[in-house]
């Protein structure tokens, strides 16, 4: 059987601000060759886990969207509006156990100064596999230094946008590598994130995740997983941390929206041990936020 | 009236090499939502001039777009599909003055395996004014050492992607500090390129370009200008060149497939001479290669 899929298209006011949405066939193509999503990266986007049709932290989401926007020098958004396509993407594809929602605001077709934006929904593998046996991962240069978003906000770094062809060729080296996933390293030294997740230490009873002032995404997973861990005991701070770091921590985890907290088995063919109990209780947390 | 425009789908066989296109409506969308060039900017492209219909240097844009495609991962390309498409398109177009082709090869839609590419035409205004007038720009750090296409290659620098949102967001940047136009700057202050040209720098009887392992792009058309100004008797060299080598130099241009040479008159906010004579000089070889 084929997934469940769904899209909505948003609707656009002359000024760029999204007002509705309306659902679409999901096969049809809506796109074409002169649209800046596709020609120029030109765009920023999100990705809403979802269990059992109903979405994970779409609050956080939608704010580090308009963060991104932002940063692009998009219109402000009218955030229900695109909280509204996420829910009726949800609907239509049905209780489906794990999906998500992919939402994407271009500059829209060159000329036209309207942007595009749509939210399309897929349901997905379990990742349950990937959370059990964990990451083989590499370190790689992303060649910027880490404080290259406070010198160079036109390098957009920390905005999440389409134009990730570098993330795609740093995975594709990762696997001639034999690896599965990427750590990338600051040209200074300094730990940043992976390619579509956040890094998350663990020394004891304290988390560390590197500070998102580094030209890293804000990561929603890590936000969330902390207010939880603070709870639970555990002492959580983000700072400047080194592969030393990585290499002596008791655990460590990439964490993201649908592949949640995945664990590091091994950094560079040297293998580190995996928390399976902890990975567990960050599964768990969630999950139980699908409301 | 509309400019004209004109549309080729090409088709792949499934080891995702380009076999064949055919001439589609330009109007109608042709790309899904899950097309991985609208979601990732995971693909390459080419622009190419035409003057009267005519290719200008078609061969040294499809060698250089075989040097994306291998730095991307994607099979090795027949050329001469490519060259049948531009040629196809530029035909359907008609005889207008000034047009372009532009050339995508993208990663295709996800799952699938096989490529997207197209060939897209469209007629273009004048660049004359901006060849006269000349060209505002600011220098502006790109945050990469000069040495990184050559230590991290999955950073991709030195391909033409179309992962160009930090290329957009960088204009917008020179818009904000009144300028038309950017000159990158690596983090170890060396001068690589426009965003969307290469620059070249007259001191004398001397012209001068940045080196192209600054992982910066080969540019076709300051290729094929040095080659000519050779003959004509100039001294031409590629270096490592700092801000004062473009402050000190007599003229310097950014040049491009489309605007072709088009003089700096300031570099932030400091007047500089415009040559209109080499201008012009260039721009005539460059319409003269219209065969």
């Amino acid at each position: 059987m084929s997934p469940a899929t769904a899209l909505a298209l948003l609707e656009f006011d002359s000024a760029g601000v999204a007002t509705g949405h309306r659902l679409v066939d999901p096969e049809r193509p809506i796109l074409r060759v002169t649209e800046l999503a596709a020609t120029r990266g030109d765009g920023i986007f999100e990705t809403i886990g979802l269990f059992a049709a109903r979405p994970i932290k779409l609050e956080r989401h939608l704010d580090r969207m308009q963060r991104s926007a932002r940063m692009l020098d998009f219109p402000t958004q009218d955030l229900s509006v695109w909280a509204n396509a996420v829910h009726a993407v949800a609907e239509a594809m049905g209780p489906v156990d794990e999906s998500f929602v992919k939402l994407v605001l271009s500059r829209g077709v060159e000329g036209s100064g309207i942007p595009t934006g749509w939210a399309y929904g897929e349901q997905h593998p379990s990742y349950e596999a990937t959370r059990a046996t964990g990451l083989r991962v590499v370190l790689l240069d992303r060649g910027y230094r880490q404080d290259v978003a406070r010198t160079s906000p036109w390098l957009l770094q920390g905005a999440k946008t389409i134009s990730y062809a570098i993330n795609r060729a740093s995975l594709r080296e990762a696997q001639r590598r034999g690896a599965d996933d990427v750590v990338f390293v600051s040209s200074d030294g300094f730990l940043l994130e992976g390619p579509t997740s956040t890094l998350v230490l663990r020394h004891g009873h304290r988390l560390r995740t590197p500070r998102s002032d580094l030209g890293i995404l804000v990561g929603t997973t890590q936000a969330e997983l902390f207010e939880w861990a603070v709870d639970e005991g555990y002492e959580c701070s983000s700072g400047l941390l080194t592969a030393d770091d990585l290499v002596s921590a008791d655990a460590a985890w990439l964490v993201s929206s649908l592949r949640l907290a995945a664990p590091i088995r091994a950094v560079d063919g040297i293998e580190k041990a995996v928390d399976a109990t902890l990975t567990a209780s960050f599964t768990a947390h969630l999950r139980a936020l699908a409301v």
